[in-house]
């Protein structure tokens, strides 16, 4: 099976590297020549791809908008397999299945990253242990779904998710884009700043992804924004609710909120 | 010179096998008997405690109000150092102040802990790399500051703040409360339901002290209402002006809040 990863950041870098330690060889290519250097001078892709028409499986590690153009852009081989790792998806299904495509689509979100960016960042092991979104819906093609399942756990992913863009979308707003907003509401503060020295882990752990780049998560949350403007919304109810209780003064309704969100957690912490 | 640690939790156990591992010799009291027992049987403690006035030493690891129970209601020795590790200072020095006292009292708060309670879950190496809160305001003991902080850096302790009640207390209702407050609110969001697989290890940070216990936090939100209070309202201004950026649908604008935010973490983040 010849393979191209099309887009070498963190993400794409380390998809490159985890399909090489299961012994693929792996094609890359990238919008800017620097990280394709890197990556072939770091062994991270075994060659720069030319003409994607040569390749069986194609992952574009795009952002949203870049990838829907990358895919629009290129041509792929009859019945490739063509797979995006964009945080949203209904927004690519929407995009690709516009009209007939000669290749086989299939949405994927690997569940791992870090708070930086950038294929110098790329590790093999990123995926070791995470969990594999696969979108398969009502669209979707099942030999492409089945493929990205089996590749995905030679990758070293633990556990294999399939999923609708939608209940993707709605989950993802939730466990993942909220809390990199909250992250960054959490600074903004005057209180941050001399700090240094009050904080323990528990600061540590709700801003460390604080520092993460704009203009890639603003692109996710527009194209999420519904679902994660209610997200927001539920929140601030909650923390509300607990100011309420604190402003009140009544230690035994303060215990009965916090109580309340104690055993939410420990129901669905699995 | 003789130490005793009263309140065996995991804090006062932590200390007391800090305090061991730096040689001295630490004798121990609980409210209840288990601890108590434990602490002896896993060599925690050396000894239990029978009068206090016997120690030039006496950690105080309670809750707040326990804490300043057991100091108006015990003796200590003429010059003895009592230090209490809570969470919360002003209302600490409000009580012990009251009256004149024959001991040195001193206000500390040691910066680490878990996510989880009890003497079994002590660590001598808990405090290791942490920081350490000594309150030097105008009231505080020279002398009991100093030993405090020297004993601080031989249980392991990286760093020793001094600073008032008033300093402490405003910023641990951003640093810590705060951030518990969000966890515990983060979770009580009926999307969290089915949302294992779906998660990766930024929902893991944003809700790993959501589980903490109730009992043991109202206490500290409640005795630093106020500040808390600010900060809850604070946090809830900042995700609202997100949400305000993220329905308007301007990508620029959003990147211009979100970006704020991020160049605010990383001025301070040392």
């Amino acid at each position: 099976m010849k393979i191209c990863v099309a887009g070498l950041g963190i993400i794409g870098g380390s998809l490159a590297l985890a399909l090489k330690r299961a012994e693929y060889s792996v094609a890359g290519w990238n919008r800017s020549q620097k990280p394709l250097e890197y990556a072939l001078n770091n062994n991270i892709i075994d060659e720069a791809a030319a003409d994607f028409k040569k390749f069986d499986l194609v992952f574009v590690a795009l952002p949203p908008k870049a990838a829907v153009k990358f895919i629009n852009e290129n041509e792929f081989k009859d019945g490739a397999v063509v797979a995006d790792i964009c945080g949203v998806k209904g927004y690519l299904e929407k995009e690709i299945y516009k009209k007939p495509r000669n290749f086989r689509y299939v949405g994927t979100h690997p569940m791992a990253g870090k708070e930086v960016s950038g294929i110098e960042n790329a590790c093999a092991n990123l995926f070791d242990g995470a969990s594999m979104i696969i979108i398969n819906g009502e669209k979707s093609d099942i030999y492409a779904v089945q493929l990205l399942a089996e590749l995905s756990a030679e990758m070293g992913f633990k556990k294999i998710i399939e999923c609708s863009a939608e209940e993707h979308d709605g989950k993802i707003a939730y466990t993942s884009q909220l809390a990199h907003v909250v992250s960054n509401a959490y600074v903004k503060n005057k209180e941050i700043e001399g700090c240094l020295g009050f904080t323990g882990g528990s600061f540590q752990d709700m801003t460390r992804i604080a520092g993460v780049d704009e203009n890639v998560w603003a692109e996710l949350y527009l194209l999420n924004g519904e679902k994660l403007s209610t997200q927001i919304g539920s929140l601030v109810s909650s923390l509300n609710e607990i100011k309420t209780a604190l402003d009140g003064g009544d230690e035994e309704e303060l215990k009965r909120v916090l109580k309340s969100g104690r055993e939410t957690f420990e129901k669905n912490k699995g």
